[in-house]
C-alpha cells in the first residue's frame, strides 16, 4: 500500500506471526531488486488500548516512532478487511494513540485524517540555534555568503520553511543538503521548499533529512501548513502538492495540526513466494 | 523473480489473459512506489515452436528481444510449476528459439546455463568507428586529451569493455557516461569495467546505454569473456563478478558463448489488490 508515493509492505499480525524478527525482516522485504520493494515494513497488530496498533521498520532496519502516510493505508486495511468498523479509528503507535476519521464510499476508504498533534515553534525544542522563538523567515548565512529566510518548525522532527518560486532541480539539489546539514541545527532537519500558488494551495518539494528527495513527507506537508500561517502567507487550511500526491493540511483553533490524504492499496502477495505444486 | 538483482514481475499467461495492453501496463506494475516494482514485466506465453515463449517490456513500456537474466526466470517458472518438465527447455524469445540447460536439485531449478549466441566482432556491425576489426585495446581519446584502451564486441547490443585495476565510483561515475555518448560509437554503447582477478575470475561494473549502473547486466558478462578471451586476459571459461551476483560464462569452441546463473523466485501475488471480504 502507498500513501502518495510512500511505500510499505503491510503485514497482517492479527492472525499470523512473523518468521523473523522485524529488524532483520524490514531490510530483506524492502529491498527493492531482491526484496519486495518499499520504504519499509508495517506491522498491523492487535492492541490492548486501542482498535489496532503499528509498528514501523524503516528500510535499514531501525524502528519509527510513527509516519503520517503509512497510518492512513494502516487505517483503510483495517476497515476494509473487517478487523474493525469504527470510524474514528483508534490505532496505537510510537507517539501514542491516534484517532483516524475516515472517508468511506461503499466498502471502501478513500481517504483518511489524521490528527498529526500540535507543532512545536520554541527554537530549543526543535531544535535550531536561529534567533526567535517561534523562527520566522529568520536568515539563514551559507557557506558563499548568500542567505535564505528560514521559518522552522517541529512536528516531532525538525522542519526548516523555506518560501521561494525557484522549486528547480539545480537549487533544490544543491541547497537541500547543505541546509540539512547546516550547523543551526544540531540534530540536522528536513527541508521544505514552497511556491505558494495561493492562500489555499501550496507546491513543495521536500528534502527528508538522511534521504534526500522523497514523493511525499506527511510532517513536511503540517509543518509548511503553519509555517504559512505564521507568516501570513497561507490560511490555516490549505492544500500541499507533492511530488507524490496531494494532502489537505489544517491547522485547527485546538493547536493540533489535521492531515487528510488517500491511501491505496496495490497488490497482495506471499513471502517467500508459494509454489504451486507441479501440474 | 530475479536473477542477480535484474528483477522482473512475471505473468503467467498459459491459463490467464491481460487485463490491459502489455505496453500499458509494463510502466504501471513496474513503478517502484505506485506499483509492484522491477526492471520490467515479462509474460511467460505457450508457444507454437517451443515448450515456451516469453516477451519482455521494459519499465518504460518498450519491448526488449531479450534478457539473459529474465530467461533463466522463466526457464525456473516453467519447470518448478510443471508447465514443461523438458530439459534442456526450448523458450522462444524475440532473438528465436533459445535452448537452455536445466541444473536441477529435487524439484527446484537452482541455475540455467543460456546459449547467448555467438558474438559480433566487426567493427561495423558492433557498431564502432575505431580501428581494427576485431577492435581489440584500440585507444579511445577523451575530450580532456586523455585515452583509455577499449575491447569492442556485440551480443546483439554494443558493448565497450575497458580492463583497468580501478573500479572507483568516481572513476566509474565519470568514464561510463562519456563513453558511452562518446562520437566513436553511432548508437551508444555498454561499458564494462573489468578487473582481473585472476586468469578464471574478474570483477566488473556495468555502465548500461540508457539505463547507468545496474546489478547485473548478461551480455555484458558474456562481453568481457569474449574480451579477456580476445586479449588473452583471461581463460575461455569464467567467473564473473557483478554487484548483484555472479555469472559463469564460456566463449565455447564452437563460437557461442553460454551463461550460467541462478534465477530467484521471491514472491507471488494479486494486481490488483484481491480484497477479501470483511470479516
Amino acid at each position: 500500500m502507498h500513501g502518495i508515493g510512500n511505500d510499505y509492505i503491510f503485514v497482517d499480525c492479527f492472525e499470523q506471526s512473523l518468521p523473523e524478527a522485524p529488524e532483520v525482516l524490514a531490510p530483506k522485504l524492502s529491498d527493492r531488486h531482491f526484496g519486495i520493494g518499499g520504504d519499509g515494513l508495517i506491522l498491523i497488530l492487535p492492541s490492548d488500548v486501542a482498535d489496532a496498533r503499528m509498528r514501523i521498520f524503516n528500510a535499514d532496519g531501525s524502528e519509527a516512532e510513527m509516519c503520517g502516510n503509512g497510518v492512513r493505508c494502516v487505517a483503510k486495511y483495517i476497515y476494509e478487511r473487517g478487523l474493525s468498523r469504527k470510524n474514528p479509528l483508534r490505532i496505537e503507535t510510537g507517539r501514542g494513540i491516534l484517532s483516524l476519521q475516515l472517508k468511506i464510499q461503499g466498502d471502501r476508504v478513500t481517504e483518511v485524517t489524521v490528527d498529526m498533534g500540535e507543532p512545536i515553534l520554541e527554537a530549543a525544542r526543535i531544535p535550531t540555534t536561529l534567533p526567535g522563538s517561534p523562527v520566522v523567515e529568520a536568515p539563514l548565512t551559507l557557506d558563499d555568503g548568500t542567505s535564505v529566510n528560514v521559518t522552522c518548525v517541529s512536528m516531532g522532527n525538525p522542519h526548516c520553511v523555506i518560501f521561494t518560486e525557484d522549486l528547480t532541480d539545480e537549487t533544490f539539489r544543491r541547497l537541500g543538503p547543505i541546509i540539512e546539514k547546516h550547523p543551526a541545527f544540531p540534530q540536522r532537519v528536513n527541508v521544505e521548499f514552497v511556491r505558494v500558488c495561493s492562500p489555499q494551495r501550496v507546491e513543495v518539494r521536500v528534502w527528508e533529512r538522511g534521504s534526500g528527495e522523497t514523493l511525499a513527507c506527511g510532517t513536511g506537508a503540517c509543518a509548511v501548513c503553519v509555517a504559512g500561517a505564521l507568516t501570513g502567507r497561507t490560511e490555516r487550511k490549505i492544500t500541499v502538492r507533492l511530488p507524490g500526491g496531494e494532502l489537505i493540511t489544517e491547522w485547527a483553533p485546538s493547536g493540533s495540526v489535521f492531515m487528510t490524504g488517500p491511501a491505496t492499496t496495490v497488490f497482495t502477495g506471499e513471502w517467500p513466494a508459494e509454489i504451486e505444486p507441479a501440474r
